[in-house]
């Protein structure tokens, strides 16, 4: 059986396993353990008896929900079957551009989408070992662009050079893009970032935004920080007609079964992906779940409070194990370094304790030496620390 | 509130009616109104407990389940959020030949698809009024094309002129066909065609597979016709590659509001459609409700059993009211033509009936003296024959 791309398919770890699907301890998929949440489920079953009619076009219940729960007009929000369909979409609008600047390591699914319309794509690797980071992209030399990492939007030489980050990618000639920046360009982020859990503040995204032709952010695992936390871009949308974030109700919800997303941004441009998709891509009882899930006040604030002290246990577990390091991380999972190859490790996890960890072979600048685990509750924590001080 | 451009919604006809949507007697929506079938709302309730996990993203038990129902490999079968998203994937197929050739008056969807992959369009025109058809498209002098419906497939000159067919098109000449055919044109098909009910009986399309370089058969409604009547081009799709058949599972079903539809097409083609889209398009709800109503035979023979007489008591009731002209339909929903506009006519029934009939006004070639009924039960139908008759 061959290795699955992406985390969370439990046939084929069951089968290594020799157990059922339901057995598997997952820590592969980064899916909060607390949901869903019984209002979303209420939601889904009282609204079973009206799967004979179709969803409402306009999907506009739902979106005066999101309305109200960022304080935007509904206009600026779309629905999606999963942010997973409106990335698609962002995919089409950033393929129009010169080219799209993409951090890496990146999430499988960015190089599809961006395939798909055949974009142009400049990668930029993010140092991996420093602690303080932000995100600066500049020109150096003529002809030559950088995207580099500094604290809180510091986009100095130095910092860049001491975060190690990517190389000055020389532009490919073919795509002739202007000396001048990146204006004819997109940038597509992931904030916080896939898989290494690193936040980037809104400050050192904000020159983007003006630098930027199309700025695409996803914030599938924004809604994990606290409101005093978080540094979302949503507040900007307003502001700036070139920038689309996309959210998901999958992770912090526990729903990813249940496919449904949403994007943020001009109502022209929502407009215009409205009619490059079919009329009714969320299906009514993803609608009426996600319309609950957003009201769960309850629900959000058990996240707020399970994550920072789940997260430190399993952060603090692991750095104690000899030959693992793990990144800081502000969502609910943590990046893992290891000397060796971790893919024993995998099989054995599996084999004798029927735990799944996230390899990270998908990443291709991370390799064989790097897996990524789900933040769990308490007691699964320590089921993973106690499995793996005995590999 | 704007008239909507689709059947079925139902908020725009309960504020008309005054009434909650729930007591609206729908007849607009071309939904069967015997599901959906227990065997899937078991199945929706089983999984419930699943949305925490990713669906498969091969959705390989689904796909073995189309692969039984329709005697086909699996590889030749791609589920879709909808049979509508699987339409816009062949639209951009569509869209990278040198024209398609449309039916019309065609499903609203056709256009918007089409459009949002800048497509070339040309539109041949059914005649409404002829009691045998079938379907053809031939040469009609250099650099003119015409889609002619003849009975049993035949092309001759007089069944198309008896039929009183679509003018013979000039193609633009910004479209640079070959005068020797539409080798390099795609042709889009609804069979049976909605909204006439018209069936095209397999051996009429034969022809177009050798001539068409993609022909797209939307074949949301075949299932209303039992085994031996129906008129599917699947079997032939491993003979010819340039051939697609949508399917649904909507409308035989009743689950409009799950999505749920699949192509069935040459496996490269299928490949290519899943990396120009996300790779979780269907839920894990509508993929198990999918696999139970596939093997619910026995709702599949209550439905051919009901339609039948049904449908003739809504055709015999309807031509039985002065003014309507019912068409013959293989479908599960009627055409019919009035000597004035209906608009008057749907008003009355939504306010002093609570009943909502299709108006045909998004058909642009139908205009205002044509509405579209769903079949229901026999006594729903007696209901609208009665308020008809009352109006």
């Amino acid at each position: 059986m061959r290795q699955p791309a992406h985390g969370g398919n439990l046939a084929w770890a069951a089968a290594l396993a020799g157990c059922p699907p339901d057995a598997i301890l997952d820590f592969s998929a980064s899916i909060s353990p607390l949901g869903p949440p019984n209002s979303a489920i209420a939601a889904i079953q009282s609204q079973i008896g009206n799967l004979r009619h179709y969803p409402d076009p306009n999907y506009s219940e739902l979106r005066v929900a999101l309305s109200h729960f960022h304080q935007l007009p509904f206009e600026w929000i779309l629905p999606g079957n999963g942010s997973a369909e409106l990335l698609t979409l962002a995919g089409r609008e950033l393929a129009q551009l010169a080219a799209t600047f993409l951090i890496t390591p990146a999430f499988g699914d960015y190089y599809r989408t961006l395939a798909a319309h055949n974009a142009n794509l400049l990668e930029f690797p993010v140092g991996l070992g420093a602690e303080d980071w932000g995100l600066g992209i500049r020109e150096k030399g003529t002809g030559h662009w950088g995207l580099g990492i500094g604290e809180n939007g510091t986009q100095g030489e130095r910092k860049v050079r001491s975060v190690s980050l990517s190389p000055y990618l020389p532009i490919p000639p073919s795509l002739d893009l202007p000396v001048s920046g990146p204006q004819r360009c997109g940038l597509l982020l992931n904030n916080p970032h896939n898989p290494t859990g690193k936040l980037f503040s809104r400050d050192s995204v904000l020159p983007y935004l003006e630098e930027f032709a199309l700025v695409v952010v996803d914030e599938a695992f924004m809604d994990f920080l606290p409101p005093d936390e978080e540094q979302s871009l949503i507040s900007l949308v307003q502001e700036y007609e070139n920038l689309v974030v996309l959210r998901s109700l999958t992770k912090f919800y526990s729903l990813p079964g249940l496919r449904l997303g949403y994007a943020i941004a001009h109502p022209e441009r929502l407009s215009r992906w409205q009619l490059w998709r079919d009329p009714w891509p969320v299906n009514t009882l993803a609608a009426a779940a996600a319309i609950a899930a957003l009201q769960d006040t309850q629900f959000q604030q058990q996240t707020w409070l399970w994550l920072p002290p789940a997260r430190n246990q399993l952060f603090q577990g692991l750095a104690a194990i000899p030959g693992l390091h793990p990144l800081k991380s502000a969502a609910n999972f943590l990046l893992v370094e290891s000397k060796q190859s971790i893919l024993p490790l995998q099989q054995q996890l599996l084999q004798h304790h029927q735990i799944l960890i996230r390899d990270c072979l998908s990443f291709k600048e991370l390799g064989d030496r790097f897996f990524r685990v789900a933040v769990r509750t308490e007691s699964d924590n320590q089921r993973l620390l106690t499995a793996l001080n005995e590999c």
